[in-house]
């Protein structure tokens, strides 16, 4: 048998699912699991735009243009002038989702071998793509005890070699929730042009930021057009996550160009994602109203239960819809799979991912889990009732 | 500016899109295109397919299974089971169209720097994947005289290195519409099994055979299960391009679950096509018949003119939507290039694909062209009367 790829055996099975096995089993055995190991809403999508992809006069389901159906790039721009960054339709090249958007920027801008640095803990399918890519990513560690925020900047310095070419950033963050400031990104602005380097946001979260916070876009640090790769998605924003629809936006001719060769390899990103997303652009704003409050009331239930329980902790996040909880355990993956293994109170337990998958750095994140609050109050109090349980009988507590 | 990827350099312009420019020129002055450059059919997508879209009760757009929905999948096995291709719902992965497919499989497959043989003329899109991923390709040249038909095994045996991995095929082939024979594929597995190779088999066109003949699957080689690659893709087959949506089948455990990592980084397959595709396998086959004999109709009518035309050669294809036809011109990009700058008969001209863009080997295909037959037949026959008119005036003509 020939044998496979070197990548091929690199590449890291995703902490998300590598527990599915045992929750099928789980499940199997009549428990009921609940889900807080993913990222994907329960959310509606919103009507109007599911109505305006059935209602589409679609003949022939054609290849789009490369970069995307114009119309939709139009569309966006109008979309992005909501958040002040400006942007023509020339530069958005719409993607088969974020994840697409993510290789395509590492194809362009990093070499086989060349180093990329990502705050940890980090969104774990940026391995992924760095496998495939070749390119190496270097974690610098953000701490639980700061509530994830940027690590000074001369801990990037740091790290800083003749290899590195790109910082990659995601604010609101996945997995930890943290919102960067402006003064946060500025200093991001200013290591950025001093060792020329590109920087790589991923914002797909950007309408997601709570208690009056507003989320600041790297596309509007002057100064560095040229370095800035923006990497957005629907699949959030308008719980659409199976529409494949996400963007890369760059001001860089150079980059763009070069993107655009790989975008014409795989020929257009989907039609009716694209349909779905034109018209979604027009959702009202009491449908994102309702869908915040609705994330505030799940996170603080999430937080204020966690940090009631004995020995556990969690910073208030300001975006997205995840939290990372330390908890008095001896080891994460441990603990996620017993909990679906070996544990259920009322007949009932939690999926939680383990934040090992979260850190490049070994030995990290084995105290922590990633709690996606992506289940309705009533749901995520049983769960969090699940986990307290969990950890009174949990045999490598720690307390 | 930071420097972009040497990758990125490396990527080939698409042959069948750089015209473009000169395409919306020739709109511009009121001239009109008869699109032959590329293989997006007119044909309509089945109405029963895109009526099961319509009618679908989807209310979250959530994420499917990174392997493609199980529903589907199965669908599949019964699709196959019409082609005697026996494989479970557990050998196929769903992918972002074929493209994704053969980037996946290249990944799992073959490293960095090593080779895959690949019958040329070719589908250049494969040579953008092969840079992604760093693989080499190697062309074994078919030529026009044989009607494109498998070059001798020897010539297989002269370019195998230790660095070889793999052999790429594509029957029905784009672009020349050659459709191996049972014989020709019983060669190759030969081959593949002497120097225990990889055999990626490319098949998006199964449906499109003419004359009567019937399509061997390399599914069905005996004796090579662990080294068998299907790419398979619904774009053509339902005239369904923009719904992107391919599939990756191996009964090799290890590139399947090592193509399944890749999947499970990029998340999931679009929804929406997956349900038009899940439906599509009830298109009765009346749909299929129909748009057969319009091929075959149409396919005559470019053989034809082609034939009759002073200087001109082509054969008879059996299968697919392309011809590569010989012209007496010194240049085929200048000439595709003249057609739409320079050119118009009765207000109207043709948009070919120069076949250089289809040969890895440097200097072939300079007097020949593609021509894919995706108009209907009056349009077609106009196309061929501004060739022939064309091929009167232009400069560099060689007769």
């Amino acid at each position: 048998m020939p044998e496979i790829s070197k990548k091929g055996q690199l590449m890291p099975a995703s902490p998300i699912r590598k527990l599915v096995p045992y929750s099928d089993e789980a499940k199997k055995r009549g428990i009921k699991v609940y889900h807080l190991n993913i990222g994907q809403p329960d959310i509606e999508t919103p009507e109007g735009a599911m109505n305006a992809l059935k209602n589409s006069n679609i003949k022939v389901v054609a290849y789009s243009h490369s970069a995307g159906i114009l119309s939709y790039r139009k569309k966006m721009v109008e979309y992005y002038k909501r958040f002040n960054i400006n942007v023509s339709e020339n530069e958005i090249i719409v993607c088969n989702g974020g994840s697409e958007a993510i290789l395509f920027a590492f194809m362009s801008c990093v070499n086989e071998g060349e180093e990329v640095i990502v705050p940890e803990p980090l969104y774990a399918n940026y391995i992924g793509f760095a496998v495939t890519a070749g390119v190496k990513t270097v974690p610098v560690t953000s701490k639980i005890e700061d509530g994830f925020a940027l690590p000074p900047i001369s801990e990037f310095e740091k790290l800083i070699t003749p290899k590195t070419k790109a910082i990659l950033i995601c604010s609101p963050n996945n997995p930890t929730g943290y919102l960067y400031s402006k003064e946060e990104l500025l200093k991001l602005r200013d290591i950025v042009k001093k060792h020329n380097l590109y920087l790589l946001s991923d914002e797909v979260y950007r309408e997601f930021c709570y208690d009056g916070n507003q989320h600041s876009s790297a596309m509007n640090l002057e100064g560095i057009d040229n370095n800035i790769i923006l990497l957005d998605s629907i699949s959030k924003r308008y719980s659409a996550c199976g529409a494949r629809v996400g963007t890369l936006i760059t001001r860089n001719k150079d980059v763009y160009n070069t993107a655009m060769k790989f975008a014409q390899a795989r020929l257009s990103p989907p039609t009716f994602g694209q349909v779905l997303a034109e018209a979604a652009i027009d959702t009202p704003k009491s449908y994102f109203d309702k869908v915040i409050d609705e994330y505030v009331a799940r996170r603080n239930v999430v937080v204020d239960s966690i940090n009631k329980m004995k020995g556990c902790f969690c910073t208030k996040p300001k975006g997205a819809f995840y939290v990372i909880a330390r908890l008095p355990i001896d080891d994460s993956d441990k603990f996620c799979q017993w909990l679906l293994e070996s544990f259920s109170y009322e007949n009932e337990t939690v999926m939680c991912a383990p934040a090992t998958g979260f850190y490049s750095t070994k030995g990290l994140g084995k105290d922590e889990i990633r709690i996606s609050y992506v289940l309705n109050v009533n749901d995520l109090k049983r769960s969090m009732k699940c986990l307290e349980v969990a950890l009174q009988q949990y045999p490598g507590k720690t307390n």
